[in-house]
């Protein structure tokens, strides 16, 4: 089952204790769509300026990306530029252009609209229901947003996530969200505003995923070379709901093993700059490290 | 298999959001022992002043504790101060009164020097010293230590590493340790001063545990209520030494089962003040929570 994405396609000028990259492939529909076609067929919905290049259209299209959903707008493409300190949890932000992506109204093209897995990237939570109610019978939603949004637009994200059926964003927005401290408590609150699923980014300390009932606790992959935080975030989501498209299966077991593809495709983009090692990846290198992530987190039973 | 903890007993003062306490029992010694006292039979080593009450004594005596390398000097007992605000994972402290603990040189007990498995909580690394070589044919080895003395007794430290089996840190001491950001390559340098195993402590995040050939991963127990963090750290150090020296066997998987009870042991102190939760614990209560981490982490197989 193929997954409709809606969200930015950007270049990225990175800083990181161990190199730097500039005007590379990235936003958040990139690194999600590429992380997602490892799994199942993705739908892009973006915007790009008149600026960019014929290689990347080239790159997603090799990847089974249906592209007939980016709008070329006249002007530049948006960017973002940003530094990471040792500290490569958090990203400082030292520039952002929006450019197209300011004036950015997703149109779905009609073969879009019977799209079944959606999942609407961080943009503006008003664009996010404006996509919904361009979608026939979607039969899964997911979606993140960000700090900007809980601040600036409360009221329509609130409104938004009552038509979610799972919410995928960091630590320290569930708890802006909630207005309360205590992660788990939390997670309750921001799953009463509508999401059934509250899948928690917790950077190199992995996710936790709060569902009716159950809390799975899945570690990131141990990496003695991160090289590049940007878009993990968008690539678990995209390993995450590509996995669960593609086995159509929403049980708890099969919620827990998407996770933790989103958590192996996570630990990949890392390791490069923008998408150059989702790049060169290939099926065998993600089973090898789901198995690998198995002997990370395996214990024995009280009597084993 | 009886265990021999040298360290501290205190008084501790603590100001968390969710209240106060002023003058109940705390200190390294008294946390690892209550804990590791559900596995095992315990040798404490610690000193306190003439102002150490009745009550307490009685309390450690009722959890087979044997107080007899428990020196009593004039003086006043080790009082420390702190407080947390709504993140949890960093104590501040407000004061500290070595009084007694300033001029504390552990003397073992003829029968102590017998002990085959032996905790050092975080005393100076000279001090850790000083009772490995009035240990006679030590089995097993674990310490602690802080960025206090990682700061200002260097060398000492690594000397005391050279004849550890397992050291118990947290995770921003691994980092200064190593002089590393990177925590794997980090752990990787740490084990290269002596410990065979690494364990790290990442407060909510849970345990990694480093050791040759293999990485664990264990979540914290996720909890709506969590109290008062104060030790939490040695709480865990109890339940993972308790249960190796109960079970007398160190291998991977007993150490992976070994870190889950401490990880449990942790989380019980975390929901009361002082000693307050381990005071009215039971071993179904270990077991319960042990099956509930096994549940929160569990998923399946690649083709499973």
């Amino acid at each position: 089952m193929s997954i409709l994405v809606v969200g930015s396609v950007a270049f990225d000028s990175v800083t990181t204790p161990f190199g730097e990259a500039d005007d590379v492939l990235g936003g958040s529909a990139s690194y999600f769509s590429t992380s997602a076609s490892f799994f199942t067929d993705v739908q892009l919905v973006a915007v790009i300026g008149e600026d960019f290049p014929q290689q990347h259209i080239d790159f997603l299209t090799s990847r089974n990306i249906d592209l007939s959903g980016l709008q070329t707008s006249p002007g530049k493409t948006f960017r973002w530029k940003g530094r990471y300190e040792y500290d490569l949890n958090e990203a400082h932000t030292l520039d952002t252009q929006l450019n197209v992506f300011e004036s950015f109204k997703p149109q779905l093209p009609e073969n879009f609209r019977d799209a079944e897995y959606v999942f609407l990237a961080n943009i503006d939570p008003e664009l996010q229901l404006d996509v919904l109610q361009q979608v026939r019978n979607p039969k899964f939603i997911a979606c993140d947003t960000m700090n900007f949004w809980i601040d600036g637009k409360r009221e329509e994200l609130i409104r938004t996530l009552g038509k979610v059926d799972i919410l995928i964003i960091n630590e320290a927005e569930v708890r802006q969200l909630a207005e309360e401290p205590n992660l788990i408590k939390a997670a309750q609150i921001v799953r009463g505003f509508g999401p059934r699923t509250l899948v928690v980014k917790r950077g190199e300390y992995g996710i936790l995923m709060f569902s009716e009932g159950s809390t799975f606790a899945a570690p990131a992959y141990p990496l003695d070379e991160v090289f590049d935080p940007t878009g993990a975030g968008d690539t678990f989501a995209g390993g995450f709901v590509g996995y669960l498209a593609a086995t159509r299966n929403l049980d708890e077991a099969n919620m827990r093993k998407a996770t933790v593809f989103g958590t192996v495709m996570a630990s990949f983009t890392v390791e490069k700059f923008s998408l150059d090692r989702l790049k060169e990846l290939d099926h065998r290198d993600i089973s090898d490290r789901y198995r690998k992530i198995k002997l990370l987190t395996d214990f024995a039973d009280l009597d084993g």
